[in-house]
């Protein structure tokens, strides 16, 4: 995956060499933090690999690549304070290493610096850029709105669920994707069969996430196993199982969330799932998203064969578990 | 002033009739209770009287005014976190009312939702105006922070006391006209004298707001009077007075700043500011911006006659005192 390496070391130079002023600092020195973290910059890498696909240079993608990046950036500063998250990619996060203020006006400044890259394209595709930028951010909100209501909630419905998780993340790798189809004058059908594609992994990807983090193997995820489960996240696992629960197991599933020794907690839950076969339904409706997802790409007609976006489709699912 | 009046209630009704969803109802109902709040809508009113100016129909405008006055509203919610207000316009601050998670994702949707509006302009010029949008909004930002750094700051220059204002306020004044004479199709030194013009009210308005804070009428400013020497601001009154007084002078400011009785606090502060003359010096300098501001509104060779413009920027500054 040479390409992926490529790209993301292209985006995080492009990162470092923006020009962020030297004062205020408390507003500008948050800015060069979050730049350094590093991270895996898939959504960038998706913007240059559509302008690609359909003949461009990613060279002329770059601004817009950097506009979904610094979008996502501000998103997690802000998330990170709602969600009080002390640390993100083994960093303090902003709103810890300096102050909640500090953060939400950083925050603000970065939502404001994407707007300035988007700002950089040529008027005849300035307004197609924003259009679906501005959809795509108000969407995140909301997502990111549903997902702080349902941690009140004790029942939500498995297409609420799949709602929130399509806002809060997979949206924005439609974005990045039609972005660079725009940029490279892609025609609406193939900007839309690329949002598609984009959406559908997303959420594919998204619920891979809550399979990993109970069945993953811990060496490779890197996370401890059952933490959604520990910390009673609402995830589709847990969805499907009180979906499919009886009575009596809707009772012991409740017990269990109530457990406090999570040994016992995570194994009573661990079985009950294997009774009502949570496993392999999630898996099923991951497969149907991941499936839907490959026909969105295979139908595109493009100049460039499809093999980069699919290696990194296959790259991000088959995440060993 | 029936033409502001009129352009007030327009500005009112096109915010109470945007499309604002019903759900996530904790994202969107804030925006709903902050467009009901009032206020006076001098920025977007600018953004139309600068459109008419150049013979363009307000209605043309109204979206760009609409866009300055969201942002507007924007800035407000999270400056009411990170000043931790518990009201405005006598009502509940967002963050008060819901909680400080709501107020920062509401916040960061209507600065989306000012986007949307800006981006309803032809291809032509979108660009412009997201150009001298953007530039703002990051300005406003840097203000805001120079504002929260100077809290914790005992000397302030007199020249980063004006920066501050400038950013803080009147670049949004400068850009809620430059965006009207853009869509009125003015050319860029109409542009940029309406954007001085704006600018150097801006400063004289805030100038004249420190004044009216300690030698305005209390009837007519409807808060108590010196309620900025109460909370220990940093004025342009404070700062002048300190950059006139000599040693024993600034030693009383001093010890006058740390007096707990506030009845002689003032009193204090009033005597050494009288003998220091910085009421006075304060008017020159504030008339030095209105004067400024006055010459460059002057220059401009537009299709109707100043007027309007001139009319509320003598209501705005003969505020009583």
């Amino acid at each position: 995956m040479d390409f992926i390496t490529e790209h993301s070391k292209r985006i995080d130079q492009a990162l470092q060499s923006l020009a962020i002023p030297e004062s205020p600092r408390n507003l500008y020195d948050p800015l060069r933090y979050f730049f350094t973290m590093g991270g895996k910059r898939i959504r960038p890498i998706l913007t240059l690999l559509a302008a690609e696909k359909f003949g461009a240079k990613s060279q002329e993608a770059l601004p817009a690549a950097l506009a979904v990046e610094i979008f996502h950036n501000f998103s997690l500063i802000h998330d990170d304070i709602m969600d009080e998250a002390p640390v993100r990619r083994g960093k303090e996060t902003v709103h810890k290493k300096w102050d909640t203020n500090i953060a939400i006006l950083s925050g603000d400044v970065l939502l404001i610096k994407a707007y300035q890259q988007l700002n950089t394209y040529p008027e005849k595709v300035v307004k197609q850029l924003h259009t679906i930028f501005n959809q795509t951010a108000i969407e995140v909100c909301e997502g990111q709105q549903m997902d702080m209501d349902f941690e009140n909630m004790s029942a939500i419905s498995r297409s609420s669920y799949l709602e929130m998780i399509k806002l809060k993340t997979s949206v924005l790798l439609g974005c990045a994707l039609k972005l660079g189809a725009i940029i490279a004058g892609a025609n609406e059908t193939q900007q839309q069969q690329l949002y598609d594609y984009g959406i559908n992994m997303g959420i594919a990807f998204q619920i891979q996430d809550d399979l990993l983090d109970l069945y993953g193997d811990p060496s490779l995820v890197g996370k401890r196993v059952g933490g959604d489960i520990i910390a009673n996240k609402n995830t589709l696992l847990m969805i499907l199982a009180k979906e499919e629960a009886n009575s009596s197991q809707l009772l012991s599933i409740k017990k269990l969330i109530l457990e406090e020794n999570t040994e016992v907690k995570i194994q009573g839950l661990l079985k009950l799932f294997e009774k009502l076969q949570v496993k392999e339904k999630t898996e099923k409706l991951m497969n149907s998203y991941y499936k839907t997802a490959q026909e969105s790409l295979m139908k595109i007609e493009a100049k460039s064969n499809i093999s980069a976006l699919w290696m990194l489709t296959n790259t991000l699912i088959n995440r060993s578990y």
